[in-house]
């Protein structure tokens, strides 16, 4: 069992940005249900993440194309990527590699860093607070005030 | 409806990482279904993110602690958070925002940057290609051929 193997909206998006727009074609790559992948692709479709271009009409047919916020989700991908390689890839190694163009090197992975310092994020030196958009109702409870409190 | 509201495994691991232990307690801050997050903690177990640590015995009860591996996943969750506050957050803000303890910024973010160069990796400018570990009998069909053509 793979621990990626029930995040359908993870694989799915990450066929997306493989180029796979058409159905059929998510369903081949994936090997998933057909039911599951038109439930996966919908709530995908419904959150903004990809939409709906027809392709032909009579009978209509689409193809599944990340919007910008889909797009945006790259990093997300990467950085899950990068975590499976370092623990999940056998002694072989990663079963994909990356080459970054833009800086001309090959076998480059994504790291996590802080927008402010560059440096990589960890959980030991890096604290929650309470953000602008919390639900003041959910502030208020000791469970939420004890967690954020500083 | 919340994109990552089926998403259990990386909100089990948020709440790890905030320093939840105990099965109530996860029990209490998502409000999930016991059965589902029993079975979401056992995979998580079995998976090597999380481990079983007893607390007391007779009867036997177990804090359920973050391994190397599940504490490497930060990254992940910082990235997703990050896009979800690009994405979802409404006009108030973000609901959590995050102090940068080592370099002691308020209000940093999670990039995903190539560890080559450091600068953000888009989609635009970074090839998948096949790596060493790739499954020999898969990188011989067709599909897959296609998809890692240079």
């Amino acid at each position: 069992m793979d621990l990626l193997g029930d995040w359908w909206t993870p694989l799915v998006l990450r066929e997306a940005f493989y180029g796979v727009r058409r159905f059929d074609a998510f369903q081949q790559s994936l090997g998933i249900a057909r039911n599951t992948l038109a439930e996966r692709l919908r709530r995908l479709v419904e959150e903004g993440l990809l939409e709906k271009v027809a392709y032909q009409s009579e009978p209509v047919r689409y193809d599944y194309v990340l919007t910008p916020m889909g797009r945006d989700f790259y990093g997300v991908l990467m950085a899950m990527n990068a975590w499976g390689d370092r623990w999940l890839a056998g002694d072989e190694g990663a079963p994909v590699v990356f080459r970054h163009e833009r800086c001309g090197r090959d076998d480059v992975r994504a790291d996590v860093v802080c927008s402010g310092c560059g440096e990589a994020l960890n959980p030991e030196d890096t604290r929650p607070r309470l953000g602008p958009g919390y639900p003041e109702r959910l502030a208020e409870l000791p469970l939420v005030r004890e967690r954020f409190a500083s």
